[in-house]
């Protein structure tokens, strides 16, 4: 087997791989991460990288995506050039992946009431105690005697059930294996972890001596593009740290689709989107538990919430008939397992809890965002709007849920704009034209790279709004705009000008970029209408908006409503909650009667399938221009 | 290393050794058994061998064992001969272990009506219904469509609900993985395999097509001596084999105290003694899926039942406590495990059950036994005693049960007592003393190697009958008897003469061993008077006793009555039931019910601690004679 060398330059990995495997992979072996969208494809053309060896030149279908110039400085795309000699890469900025800037929390919690926190920021039932989904209790027994020698494990029920309500325990027989020695030799004191589900608790291990101080559990969202972990401790209900990571995943796809075609596409094909997902949330792990002192033994719990594809692939099941009509998951109820079931490296006897999904496209992301904003607990009727590659809608109250999904695209997140990108540093978050002048705001203060979801926004209601762009997305070429250019066939608008922006050229939104963001915030809004319509009800009888999703950590809710993304109401009625996935699946994490209360969210809702639904399809069209056909829907919009 | 090589004769098995073990250790490699009570101790000079190879000869320590004549034959003790060299060496018949004549079962038991099989040949529960803990269901599911697209799982389980009574189902994620492909390949045509336990239903294993015919279950009896598996289908209730061998464990000590301590003593000391009883189970489970053509993948539940130590022993839990002050337990309740996790080698996803019991020394198997006699099920007072090394004795109705346990020692398996052997070839099981004239009848129509049980038994009666011992079980020098002679230091009674036998020795019950068998049966009397007293009957107010044991296949109860061992009423009420442990093991395989019900019994039955009760010890002492002190206890009894 011949293996070659390549250096990845700016990192300065280098990695010996098998010849014939694509710069692509080798650069996944060297744990360097590049962009894709296509998941290798050669499609997408985000995967260019400059080589920086003699000899290798782009190959005939990499063409299509560089300049003439491009090509002289030898760049490539990385999934379509294999290695054949020892080379030196260099990973353009444009083209790495970064998780600095990592959508990764809702806001700040109040845990100064650690016994009955309520662990939203968002108003919840109240009867959302704290009641971690796993309890560790330390237990001094008394010692046996002839009038009372029970059994050694019956002993340890017989106190669990005194100092709990739970009144049957189940018991793993690794854990009475070695039990009667581990009671002797420490004095009948010890320390059982136990874990809940419905009415059973099972007493998951048992150690010597008291370590109730030492219990943790991870919550974890896993979201296509991003995953995200927070350490929580278990004892008082806090928040010890969050990290977060691109999803590893997005080597074999950015989307769900591109991914489910590649596990089903190939023998064997689910191993490496489930390991990846693992390696992820293992990496995640290991930084938290790093950062904070402690053991990954005294993590017991990790709940998981993600979209149905996302779960699946989580735990190995097959995603493939997600993707074909008439979309079926293989199970939308996971069961409790154990962590190391699936590879999760924790306490070897610490469970995975999966948040429940209820459709193929409406998974336990959509329920613990709908968990986590209390939309069930109450009477009024409220809703939550994920805007993510799938927008998906949630509506209703403590008597009624209904919930749709509609394939909104990544435009939002970046994906299919080429001056796209996510959340992270040197993506323009904020744009404000005035007078012909281009104000910007970058994460990070950075040198600008791309436009991450919220200055999509910005930059398309600013455009309209100085009728630079019409109502149909088209540019008026009639404004005279130095700004206005020929762009790869087609009228485009810089953005930022060359000499500001850390790839040395011009950062242009085209007519096709913005025509796929008028699609996509069409999609948004139709679904949004279409599913308050099919309740027969109206915007102004929704009593809050709740908007979760990845445009970054700020949204700008007046131009979300000015380029007809969210309907025109009351701005104050329409919150920014972030990552509500996670903030669910930590509520979940530290309270059983809020992981039952997935279970029953998630069988409350009926899904509106929109794809066979007519009423949707006329509202998509409808939507289709800045910021509505009908204008009478968005009253306040100024332009 | 050094190895050398051991010849094992008659059976010519060869094995490689490392230099430097034991010839017991040897033999066991080789799977040659030999007879050992001490567990190697070298105190019971049991595993006698001769060398067939010149040089070796027997240690200072054997000497105390071996005849003068034996010594200079090259005769030595298996457990403290360590193998230097390469050896011949021939196992006499005597200290041969031989399966062919364990106690497998109770008697035939009616079939006629599979749907509501009273799984018994005693009165039970009409409530027992033919209900297997683990079921296969043949499911024709329909093809989802847009209209009604559940999940993969929740259609599975919906159909379940449909065809069985339960409601909620648990999967494990095995079940999940690579479920979609299975659907979608087969037609939507599956076989869940379901199991049961309270409340709750696991879907263990679901299987393309129609494999309900292919299912089958293991009841097993673990004993101390012997372990007997009945192989059963599933779907008829048929027992379709059974199968038996000496417990492995005997190399590690005869008794369940010996094997505590070997347990208990060393480093590790579980170990061998678990494996040993996975490896019994794992041999009767090849035997009988050999002998019925079917494959061990379509076996999916084993009920286990045995006494606390064995239970424990299976389970690989710590039994050291079991044998202390104030004797406990680790549990009495087991948890249904997958039998993969012991290394029982059925479908990877089967269960295990073991039939929980009372206290450390009233185990799963009086449970077993108490469910089989259907005792807690009716009324009338019935009593069940088990005669084994413990002898236990369970008490009670469909409103109180009460059992006991006494210390009998092995003697009516043919421990303790020089010519005592267990029921198997060669063993006389039956004797009549007539005229000075002793008839007697062995197992098997061989040579006599022995005496088992109900021989020993029929030996003492008829001895004391015609007067040759006194009611203290001491000779009556004067009886004129060309049998009575002097033996090892004592009078003894030749049963059979060196000619007859197959050892070419006198076979010969001695004074010593009459005074054994006398404190058993006294034992067994003694805790089967005392719980009669304690609950405040009498043995006329018990409609029924039940006896079970390892006697042999035969037991003369108005014998057993004429010794002393059981009470002296009519013996009609008196029924031998054999292997009740066994058939309780098959009814809780065969109707979850039954299983519920085992977990009752264990829990309503109240244990009466004989060694701290006085009314046992006066009651002990009284029955120290033949047939009793207070001979109007025995008023049938004609010597």
């Amino acid at each position: 087997m011949t293996t070659h060398k390549v250096l990845f330059l700016p990192d300065g990995k280098e990695v010996e791989v098998e010849a014939g495997i694509t710069l692509m992979e080798a650069a996944e072996k060297a744990e360097v991460y590049i962009n894709s969208l296509c998941g290798g494809k050669g499609v997408c053309g985000k995967c260019k990288v400059q080589i920086k060896s003699d000899g290798v030149r782009a190959d005939k279908h990499s063409i299509g995506f560089l300049s003439k110039e491009e090509i002289e400085k030898g760049f490539v795309l990385a999934c379509q050039t294999k290695v054949e000699e020892d080379m030196e890469v260099m990973i353009p900025p444009e083209s790495r992946l970064e998780g600095e800037q990592i959508m990764m929390d809702e806001s700040v919690v109040d845990y100064s009431q650690p016994e009955k926190v309520v662990v939203s920021k968002v108003s919840v039932d109240p009867m959302t105690l704290f009641d971690p989904i796993v309890q560790k209790i330390y237990l001094e027994l008394k010692k046996p005697t002839l009038e009372d020698n029970i059994a050694d494990i019956e002993r340890i029920t017989r106190e669990l059930r005194r100092k709990t309500e739970y009144q049957y325990f189940d018991v793993s027989l690794h854990c009475l294996q070695g039990l009667a020695a581990k009671l002797r030799e420490n004095d009948w004191k010890i320390t059982a972890t136990i874990s809940k589900r419905a009415n059973i608790c099972r007493i998951l291990q048992i150690e010597p001596g008291n370590t109730s101080e030492k219990h943790y559990g991870v919550a974890v969202d896993v979201g296509t593009t991003t995953v995200v972990a927070q350490l929580v401790n278990l004892r008082s209900g806090d928040v010890m740290g969050v990290a977060g990571s691109h999803n590893l995943q997005a080597h074999y796809g950015e989307d769900v689709i591109s991914r489910i075609i590649y596990a089903c596409g190939r023998e064997k094909g689910l191993n490496p989107l489930h390991e990846a997902v693992i390696k992820n949330i293992n990496n995640l792990i290991k930084t938290l538990v790093d950062e904070n002192g402690i053991e990954v033994e005294d993590i017991t719990a990790v709940v998981a919430a993600g979209n149905t594809t996302m779960s699946h692939l989580l735990l190995a099941l097959t995603p493939c008939s997600i993707r074909l009509d008439p979309y079926v998951p293989t199970a939308k109820n996971f069961p409790q397992i154990s962590a190391r079931e699936v590879g999760i490296n924790i306490n070897q006897d610490g469970v995975l809890e999966t948040v429940p999904g209820v459709a193929s496209y409406v998974g336990g992301d959509i329920v613990a965002g709908v968990l986590s904003c209390g939309i069930a607990d109450r009477p009024e009727t409220r809703a939550l709007i994920d805007v993510g590659t799938n927008g998906e809608i949630a509506l209703g109250n403590n008597e009624w849920l209904v919930c749709c999904s509609a394939s909104a695209g990544p435009a939002f997140e970046g994906g299919g704009i080429r001056c796209g990108m996510r959340a992270t540093r040197g993506a323009i978050e904020q744009i404000a034209i005035e007078n012909n002048e281009v104000k910007y705001k970058t994460i990070g203060a950075a040198k600008p790279r791309g436009i991450c979801g919220s200055g999509l926004i910005d930059c398309i209601y600013e455009l309209a709004k100085n009728r630079i762009i019409d109502g149909d997305g088209k540019f008026n070429m009639e404004a005279t705009q130095e700004r206005l250019v020929e762009y790869e066939g087609e009228p485009g608008f810089i953005v930022a000008f060359a000499e500001q922006t850390e790839t040395g050229q011009d950062l242009i939104i085209g007519e096709s970029d913005i025509s796929n963001l008028i699609r996509s915030k069409g999609a948004v809004f139709a679904a949004i209408k279409s599913l308050i319509d099919y309740v027969g009800l109206q915007f102004d009888d929704i009593e809050s908006f709740y908007v979760a999703g990845g445009f970054g950590n700020y949204l700008n809710i007046p131009r979300a409503i000015g380029i007809g993304l969210l309907p025109d109401i009351d701005p104050d009625r329409i919150k920014f909650v972030g990552n509500s996935s996670l903030m669910g699946a930590r509520m979940a994490l530290l309270s059983g009667h809020a992981l039952e209360k997935t279970t029953h969210i998630a069988n409350a809702m009926t899904n509106i399938e929109l794809s066979t639904y007519q009423p949707f399809m006329d509202e998509y069209v409808a939507a289709m221009f800045l910021p509505h056909t009908d204008r009478r829907l968005f009253p306040s919009v100024d332009y």
